[in-house]
């Protein structure tokens, strides 16, 4: 299966080159980002993609210094709703039934069950429901950079607030959970990309219940 | 791309049939879980599979009763670490070292900050931590299934400590968090089947920032 084989060829690059990547990858990675299932469909999260370099440099120091915040081609940083609103989920209901073409009781009532659970409920609980579901685009940016044969490393090592606010984050209700900067690798300077792949024992992940 | 292509094809299976899929694509959807990356390498989590049709009778009146539970081939319950200990830590350490040949400074150095983090924080903001690291491997279970052309139905609603103690999660020191059955779709039966996907415009969904 192919999707085994960018599995098995990716890894998460520790120093990039600084090379640009084209745009029409980038579309594409995008692309997988907005085709990433989330509960209810919501999307609960939006996607900053940043070139400039001056940001780049501001996010660096309060990213552990890594060196592939600045080196990499595009940062791709997900930043989660801080909480579910009752505009933001009739948004995406009132979309769905512009785009599909009808109203429908069955869905509509779903609509109803969620007005009433997620808004009332606490902040913090939402959010990390929603930092959940950006997980999910995250994943599929991995997978597309792979696919395109571009490097990219999954980073949690930085400072959400400090990045919230570099972002402007905080106004716009959001709040970032994980960063990708993707771009290619600096393969004499990355001391990762020839050690071998490391993962527990299938019988030590997987639980047979027959 | 091919993923892209797998993104667009897949749905969230309302309705399934019942038909075994034969364990060597089981295998695959495993390796793809397996082979997902994790926050440190740690993979928190443990997968369930379970083809018991008995253990799926007892999880579907706690899964909103919805009838993929039962009607799946096989079910996959994702449960994340409910904290992280030493013990985890040192095991995924010592395997790398096991697995490379060798030991590194800079890694133990990495080992010991981890150590003198986690254990001592609270065990539920290691468990949300887990809990995103497990949604990784959850895409890529879901990834995987389209791939193979097998259906799967990405699933948050099921009461958590009803499935942790039909599973005797707790005693594992697990949590589930989310779900996937596994199968082909009754399409017939299926409400979502011949419905448009829907998701945001790229512009409520991406902002660059060039």
């Amino acid at each position: 299966m192919e999707l085994l084989d960018k599995l098995k060829w990716r890894y998460a690059a520790k120093a990039m080159n600084g090379q640009k990547v084209p745009e029409e990858q980038i579309d594409q990675i995008i692309e997988a980002i907005s085709l990433s299932p989330t509960s209810s469909g919501l999307q609960p999260f939006e996607v900053f993609v940043i070139t400039d370099q001056e940001v780049k440099e501001k996010i660096r120091p309060v990213a552990w210094n890594q060196s592939m915040v600045t080196d990499c081609s595009h940062l791709f940083v997900f930043a989660a709703w801080d909480t579910y609103t009752e505009d933001r989920i009739n948004y995406m209901f009132d979309l769905t039934n512009e785009i599909r073409g009808f109203k429908n009781e069955g869905w509509e009532n779903y609509r109803q069950q969620l007005l009433q659970f997620y808004p009332q409920r606490e902040a913090e609980l939402n959010f990390q429901h929603a930092a959940r579901q950006a997980y999910i685009a995250f994943t599929n940016a991995i997978n597309a950079a792979a696919f395109l044969g571009l490097d990219a490393t999954p980073m949690e090592g930085f400072e959400p607030e400090a990045v919230d606010e570099i972002l402007g984050l905080k106004e716009k209700g959001l709040r970032s959970c994980v960063m990708l900067p993707v771009g290619y690798r600096d393969a004499e300077n990355d001391w990762l990309v020839n050690l071998k792949k490391v993962r527990k024992p299938l019988n030590k992940l997987v639980n047979r219940i027959d």
